[in-house]
């Protein structure tokens, strides 16, 4: 949610008993009743801003409905179980469109074992809107929140960055089984998942953590996409500032104390390379570290809705 | 979802141990690892169809869209607690539109004690779309279902019917204390909340529950508003015809056993009257028994959109 809008609404709600983890993170954790919380998330994708319908197949469309809803579940380190589809369809061959929405959600559906659980599925005269919400169970060490950061933090991330808009943005794999093989077996103290832009997700944690941290340009992995659209496009800009601003990586950004962040990098636990990239310390604010070995202030960039900055919650 | 694009569905999915009811019931029910299922359910409403927001205050829009979910929990005699809220907001006025829309909500969830649990906020250049997502808990007694009408069962129903488009389909009362209420102290055996249409949703439960239904048309009790309806509109239908087919009611139809619903329409236990509509019979269909005494077929009609008829899950 949009920064300024989610500060008004928290202060028009009171806490709920059952609300351990309300808006603002990556998704809700809610208490029921026994050992392990449900954790909740929900996305809504709009034709021309998240997609564009009439450039694509609407298979990978529902997919990355689905997917984008998997990620902020894996960024809890939650197990995703159940999600629910509403979709409105231009009314136009509404019927094989559908159909071809939800063939893409559950064929990634099916390989994460996710039931899908309900839906609404109407007509109009507008374009395309797909609307997901994703359950997931807590993991038994409780939610990997974003505000968990703390001072000397060591920064990974899984994968690369960069260029995702060449097609990553709708074939990324969900790092769902990445995040619980990693909050199950090592320390982690805070996570999200790279939808809006490295800098920017990045930013975000260390602002609700109330700390800075320190980005190791040189140690960004760049995606060879990022290369590619830095050598066609008309922008001047570089691999690394594609990478930095991009965004809809769906990469995991992690906040790890010290010595459990050494034995991640040893271990190489993971079918993706998980890599060091900076460091959290205390003075707010995001920076970076240049190969010169000199710190400066790092804007955070990335993708911005027209009228405000909105990530998902 | 619509009937063939239901079939279809279901044709693309296993059973998933988790998902006690799925698809095609007014929500999802849950198994959570306790004594108490997870009930879900999502609805999503478009400018145009479901309101014209050049013509009302957003607020009223919001509510509803609260409002339509809640009383699918509600059809479920299921106890609502959390909401999540996405929305896509035409790009001019995104902010003030979004704090409208959500204090409608937020008063309505003040008041059935519903934690908004997160949601996403997001601009493009269509028309304004609402997708809700409500969360609730089954009751002891288990779920009420809509496949569970039995033929010698009394058909209840809460309120009364027809007109709603003169501005109750806004501000209707979500009949959640209702059906918990007659759940517990009462033996039912199906329910189902009026949103297409009184003479469609009926024939739904009818159909689900393999048998058939025979609808006393004296007996259903009329809005005020449907003989407006009927005055003011140029079509020359009847308020009885508004009654059968407008919808958007959000009055409980209840399938009881004999003897609990007569205990029920003598205690009258709900700060809204209970009438006796009809009951269920061995007959497949709809039957309507005219004040001549005689039964003949009725047609299910109601709110379809235009491709297709699709009631939400």
């Amino acid at each position: 949610m949009e920064f300024e809008f989610l500060e008004w609404l928290r202060t028009q709600t009171r806490p709920h008993p059952r609300l351990h983890v309300g808006p603002g993170d990556d998704a809700a954790s809610l208490f029921m009743g026994r050992e392990r919380d449900l954790v909740i998330t929900t996305d809504l994708l709009t034709d021309g801003v998240d997609f564009v319908l009439a450039e694509c197949d609407p298979r990978r469309v529902g997919r990355k409905a689905l997917a984008v809803n998997l990620s902020d579940l894996a960024a809890m380190a939650a197990r995703p179980f159940a999600a629910l589809v509403s979709v409105a369809l231009p009314a136009r061959h509404a019927g094989p469109l559908a159909r071809a929405i939800h063939e893409g959600i559950l064929e990634l559906a099916g390989r994460h074992d996710v039931a899908l659980a309900g839906g609404d599925t109407n007509t109009w005269d507008g374009r395309l809107v797909i609307s997901v919400t994703a359950l997931g169970e807590a993991p038994a060490r409780g939610v990997l929140r974003r505000d968990g950061a703390r001072p000397g933090d060591v920064l990974l991330a899984t994968g690369d960055f960069g260029g995702s808009i060449l097609g990553r943005h709708f074939d990324f794999e969900p790092r769902v089984r990445e995040a619980s093989l990693l909050h199950r077996a090592y320390e982690l103290h805070a996570g999200i998942d790279v939808s809006d832009g490295l800098s920017l997700d990045l930013s975000r944690v260390a602002h609700e953590s109330h700390c800075g941290v320190v980005l190791s340009l040189p140690d960004i992995p760049i995606n060879p996409a990022a290369v590619e659209c830095a050598e066609t496009d008309k922008t001047g800009r570089s691999p690394l500032d594609h990478a930095l601003t991009d965004g809809e990586d769906f990469e995991l950004l992690l906040a790890v104390p010290a010595d459990s962040a050494t034995r991640i990098v040893r271990d190489q636990p993971l079918d993706v390379p998980v890599t060091r990239m900076g460091e959290f310390v205390e003075d707010p604010g995001l920076w970076a570290l240049g190969s010169d070995g000199k710190r400066r202030p790092l804007p955070a960039r990335g993708w911005q809705h027209r009228e405000w900055q909105e990530p998902d919650t």
